[in-house]
């Protein structure tokens, strides 16, 4: 059963188009990541927010992710970082045309 | 630009099969909310939780979303709804596969 995790964080900037500039190599890295299926980014200039949505092919394999980007964020000098796993209901999203 | 709605409550189930169910009639009625493009049903049956990740077309629409879905989550005796709407950065997420 795929798994959803969410993560978001404190984040000053930079957001759109700068944020793509200075993100675009990370982003190419984390398609090789172990069970890595997608990665929804997400950002929230006003609330001075930024995280992601991924879909990953277990728990483990999310939360080994999840640990590798915090400890990166971390150095970064993020800190507060919220995340959270769940399980995927597929009947139910697949009637919702969620991308499985 | 695209945005993320990301809600989840402290649920006591059903989960999996059962809770397909309980919620497909529920489902087939969100497809026609204006704006929305898709959702993932999430659950997390040992911490009790669920939820979901929605795509919907703008803030304002997944707002208008979110404050009837809390209004009918809480008639159903759920509490504690934790909810986030975040914008989506394009450019980053189609490197990443997302499904935009």
């Amino acid at each position: 059963m795929a798994v959803v995790l969410q993560v978001h964080f404190p984040f000053d900037g930079p957001f759109d188009e700068a944020m793509v500039e200075a993100m675009q190599s990370l982003a190419h890295t984390i398609n090789d990541e172990p069970g890595f299926y997608w990665k929804l980014w997400t950002q929230d200039a006003e609330a001075k927010l930024a995280g992601g949505v991924y879909l990953f092919n277990t728990r483990e394999q999310a939360a080994a992710y999840l640990d590798k980007h915090s400890r990166r964020l971390s150095e970064m000098g993020i800190e507060d970082i919220q995340s959270r796993i769940f399980e995927v209901n597929e009947d139910l999203s697949v009637i919702n045309h969620a991308p499985l």
